[in-house]
């Protein structure tokens, strides 16, 4: 396994190239973060400075960095840097961009609107469509290999939790133990198997782990808590390598499942298979998480719904297309999501189970097996 | 030491309704996560759900979130609480919010260009200023007292990184294995002295070590990589303390010092004095980074120069002012700010070091002690 190629990064930059001669454009200014690392493959450090990718319908591309970063764009391949002092410099690194572009009709994906007419005098026509998006959405076999991969190593946190759960917590362990050592085991895999092969890229596992009532909560805080006999415990994990993403994630149960605790993992197990059909059956996104939150609704658990049932995949952690009120795109194969039922009942507890979803021309693959092989009385950590 | 109470954040807010009266406007409609949090005392997880302050003149705050963050947005005290079902959702959530203000004339402090001509047809008039901005630069004492705070755990990872750092490599250990034991060390001293006081809020200890050829990448990833004798090593440091921040960093030489490296030193000390000379004289942010500079230059090291003196720090890590082209902000009391000088040259070698600068009545205090408890000599880690 290594990072995906030159060669493919420029077929990627192509297929932009095409789209935005359809539209009418010299080029595409590419502004938003995940754009730019799509495009050029450079999984670079976010903050304050902006980064550009200039892409010409014909012509070379042009990463546009400040100066810190010279050199670590001058390692991207195929493209050619140009570079502005500082942050924020005497123009708006967004307007010296335009400016370098030398063109009067462009695409650009993000741009605050304060910089707007600023930027619309440079130009004789600005289109703000994201035009990366249509492209981004459905992965190519080089990108859904590196989504395959890394779901093995967020599988290899909920493994290792479940194998070492119980020591941890018998010795007075809490969330935050739990979580340090499950995430060092596989982050120590992921170094040792793709260590080398990706060495400079990001490559990385993140994983919240929430248990009784702070369960309820899906962005609360892990706390050094001490999880109790019969509570539930979250543990979302994500895993990135070579820049993409996967997540797996599981709850597991101290000590017996109850009755209850069952009928909750039945009414998410129905919503991953009702996600799945719909996906089959290339459902609008919209359409597929109506779906996949019925059962739960059925169950007399609505009330504990707090968000929609998964999102987009790649470059990016969450990106589009959205399983959403509001997304009616409607699945195609190469589109990779999260499914993620939850159910949280606040000052009580709180469950959330997560796969990774890869749309096929057959229909649905699971990388992430930690579900299908852990049937519901195999995930309990024992008193 | 606790986090600033909900009556220094009601404080905060005033402040910001007379700016909005002043302005003509009914109210602020808080976008960038930055001021939301600075006006709401709430440090939310950032992801594509938009989160929302609204703060009408004349009555009660409006925290405007996902239905995700409900339970979270409510534990906030001062504030209602109004939510959205999910993102994308039917209607874009920042026009929901427009909508749920009732007002005619709001500031906006950010916002996507795609949504501007929506957001004014909601609207009589909108103003882009970011009316956060001049109250953020300036800190009140209790924001300096976690700065300070958060300082001292910064200086934890340098002094542990000198005191283990020569076991460490002589065990074959790498930058990674080094960043790792001393970030580990100040992480459990700030849990210990804090996790009580500050539980549930986001404290955390960042860093990056980079040795040798690798150290001319500020940027660079971490690496596996053995530092070799006569080699520098920087240790970039921050600090976050009930989301206030703090960095300090130095670089360290493996074996002993050489004539050169001294002069690099020298350089960086020089830059050091020559910020918080002209901080005390309260020079315009971009003559401080002029100022700064300058004994790099006249050392013959300009080329090495990849970028600004520093950045302001606050409830985001990097944050207006700048000391840097194009900000002629005038330093003034409770202004916190970063001072590293770097020098860079590729395929040599690297150098930072970092002070956290407060802006005092009298001149310039410096939380961050590292530097000035470690001249020169003791800036050297034994073969």
């Amino acid at each position: 396994m290594t990072p995906p190629s030159p060669t493919f990064r420029e077929m990627l930059r192509n297929r932009l190239r095409a789209r935005a001669q359809a539209a009418g454009l010299d080029g595409l200014l590419l502004l938003a973060p995940g754009n730019v690392a799509y495009a050029s493959g450079w999984l670079f450090t976010i903050n304050e400075r902006p980064m550009g990718l200039w892409l010409p319908v014909e012509g070379e591309a042009v990463l546009m960095v400040p100066q810190l970063e010279l050199e670590n764009a001058e390692a991207v391949p195929g493209v050619r840097v140009a570079i502005y002092e500082e942050y924020p410099g005497p123009v708006p690194a967004q307007i010296w961009m335009v400016r370098q572009t030398g063109a009067l009709r462009i695409g650009i994906d993000s741009l605050e609107a304060r910089l707007l007419s600023d930027v619309q005098a440079e130009l004789a026509h600005l289109d703000l469509t994201d035009h990366c998006l249509p492209e981004r959405i459905v992965k190519h076999a080089q990108e859904i290999a590196l989504v395959r991969a890394a779901a093995r190593y967020a599988d290899m946190v909920l493994e290792r939790f479940l194998a070492a759960g119980a020591d941890i917590i018998r010795a007075g362990g809490t969330e935050l133990d739990l979580m340090a050592d499950a995430t060092a085991h596989a982050r120590a895999a992921l170094a040792r198997d793709h260590g080398q092969a990706f060495a400079g890229t990001k490559m990385g596992i993140t994983a919240t782990f929430h248990s009784g009532p702070r369960a309820a909560l899906p962005h609360g805080a892990v706390l050094p808590r001490k999880p109790l006999p019969g509570e539930p415990i979250i543990a979302g994990i994500g895993c990135s390598l070579g820049g993409y993403h996967s997540e797996s994630g599981v709850t597991l149960v101290l000590g017996e499942l109850s009755a209850e605790q069952r009928r909750v993992m039945q009414a998410m197990a129905d919503a991953n298979a009702a996600t799945i059909d719909a996906l089959s059956r290339r459902q609008p996104c919209e359409k597929v998480n109506e779906a996949a939150l019925a059962p739960i609704r059925a169950a007399g658990l609505g009330h504990a719904i707090r968000h929609r049932i998964g999102h987009g995949m790649g470059v990016e952690g969450h990106e589009a297309p959205w399983l959403s009120p509001g997304d009616s795109t409607p699945a195609a194969p190469g589109m990779v999501f999260s499914c993620e039922p939850g159910v949280y009942r606040p000052e009580y507890d709180g469950w959330r189970c997560i796969e990774t979803l890869i749309v096929t021309e057959g229909g649905v693959e699971v990388p992430s097996r930690f579900q299908s092989t852990h049937p519901f009385d195999a995930r309990v950590i024992p008193l």
